[in-house]
């Protein structure tokens, strides 16, 4: 059962252990999730070099890859990151970033998933739509489809990949095949921020690195970002100003923040 | 005439319909201008791989490149891309970040307008008399010359390349070789501010998905640029507070905004 | 004597003069290193084409390198930078970032030192003693050691380059090998922001294009982090508003301020 106090449970060992998440991630958003991952408590690793994936894989305890600004280069990378994550056991989470804006990204997120299975996969309903196999047509990186109209497709997902799917929106619909959570609430103002689906995949990692189940860790991870969404929308005036308290909320949210705030079912 | 009255439609337009803005961008950059066109209610595409250019450029409705950090692969990338949005009649942005530093980015640059006619070049005088064969030495990628020196030079090249071109400022001065447009107002932090030259060329793009001329679609994102940045003035503490001030201001702008504060001629 | 007027001086210099820092770094960090900089007073390049290398090093007053997200191709770009710097008298601060945490960071790091001394080696305490061939283990790209553990690691370094050492910290240590500094104060807060050692490494680039000896640029980027950071922790009220505020009081120092707030010896 996933509530409140297992959120807290999970968010205070994130803050007391400051697991070590490594990302590899699209070139916009690098500074964003590294930020964010540091206001949760969190220690963020952005690195990519072949010659040192090994030894890093050895030192983390989570794997974030997001295929956002992907190139031939990078999709190696990854390729190789994820064979090394499964050999050590660390949990992967994957967002892949405008699956069915392009074959690429569609050929390349489901080719990292044959690779390795993610423990979690974070992404938009139309890109979950595409994974499906569903006739999705995404509109760039943003969604174009509602995350009701995902469900089904998310729990195929996660039946046939044996792990935990998130369709994040406006409600959050998470599924490890068998059960599944809503999460409401947050700002209207985060889909004006660039890179708020991919800070979201990246904090889910460092709750992979604490939680007992992936679907516990994606709660988690999705559960803070409405939270600290609508803490920040309390005393933001745009986007900008957002951003900025978003990453205060993450930072100083409370036990009783998140009991009176989140709104999960 | 562009006033007031059209730029409000083409930031309506930009809106309401939200048109994609495919950006080839510099590493500096990428964040700064997806959050700056989010806010404006675009919807910004930051993709490079090779294999999914024509596919992306077959859903957006501008293409922007700045040659920033430019390097061989990137610069082939571009290239790629430039010929790409010529065949689908895709409006192109160039920012030649640079040009005039280094023989590299002012062969680019021109090896780039060459190679496909943008819509609208958008760059500081220096650059702008870098291109245009003067004699410009540039500091950096900073400006060390004055909007109206660079004045001629842009009608020059406005002319030659059949496009409109820009050359910002403390004054903005805009031309498509045969209508001058002179836009003033602003703040003093936006130089202290890295990428602001680089959002405006993005904000720019934006305005050619929907306007009715490449010197109106200039003229657009030039103005909102200086009225955002005039109105973030008004409540920053300096560059750090000056850039999220931004961000909400160009998300909240009005047409009361642009009427009051537009400095334009 | 390094003391609040000798670094007031050089702040001014770096003001006056806007010194063009030439910063070949990671992609977490380029924004807000650029942003830092020209919030100081100074002027950022951040380019990397090998076939540029050699103009921008000929207008440059200084190179920052930077191995965050390094990679074989960018390990031969700042090796060709760092020898074309050395060749022009140009005054390099090396950040070995995560050194200690691969050996591939280790090595790459050494490797630049061995081909072009560094002025100055700003690290965190791990580093430096991972660089020191002391037994240090790093986490990630934090720091497990503190400072005064690694104090007599970079005295050794120092003493062997050559060169200005920094452990920063939350005192940080520098020292030339023969003279000794240490700065405190600044703001828990900062750790919890991403890319803020780097920054500091930048700063000092600004600071050893006007400063008399690398220690003076050493404390003098140092101080004024500490400083500004400690006048942002007064009105922020996370590490997401900390981070402009940050900014602000960067561009606003003024000599009372480090006067009233610097605590050297």
């Amino acid at each position: 059962m996933i509530n409140p106090e297992t959120i807290w449970r999970d968010l205070s060992a994130v803050r007391e252990k400051g697991p070590l998440v490594h990302n590899i991630t699209n070139f916009v958003v690098m500074n964003v999730t590294a930020n964010a991952l540091l206001a949760l408590g969190a220690s963020p690793i952005m690195a990519h070099a072949t010659g040192e994936l090994d030894e890093l894989l050895g030192i983390v305890s989570a794997l974030v890859l997001n295929i956002g600004t992907l190139d031939s280069g990078w999709i190696e990378i990854m390729g190789t990151a994820a064979a090394l994550a499964g050999k050590r056991g660390v949990p992967i989470v994957l967002d892949p970033v405008g699956a069915g804006a392009s074959r690429l990204r569609t050929e390349t997120s489901l080719a990292l998933i044959q690779m390795q299975r993610p423990a979690i996969l974070r992404a938009n309903p139309s890109e979950i739509l595409a994974l499906a196999g569903a006739s999705g047509v995404t509109k760039g990186v943003d969604s174009t489809h509602r995350p009701d109209e995902a469900e089904e497709a998310a729990r195929s997902l996660a039946q046939k990949m044996n792990c935990a799917v998130v369709a994040s929106g406006a409600v959050d619909f998470l599924t490890d095949g068998t059960t599944d959570v809503r999460i409401s609430g947050g700002s209207p103002l985060m889909p004006r921020i660039t890179g708020m689906g991919c800070t979201s995949s990246a904090l889910v990692g460092a709750f992979a690195a604490v939680a007992t189940s992936p679907l516990e860790a994606a709660a988690a991870g999705m559960a803070v970002m409405k939270v600290a969404a609508e803490m920040a929308a309390e005393k933001s005036s745009g986007p900008g100003t957002q951003q900025l308290y978003f990453l205060d909320a993450l930072h100083g949210i409370t036990k009783e923040d998140l009991v009176r705030r989140l709104k999960i079912s």
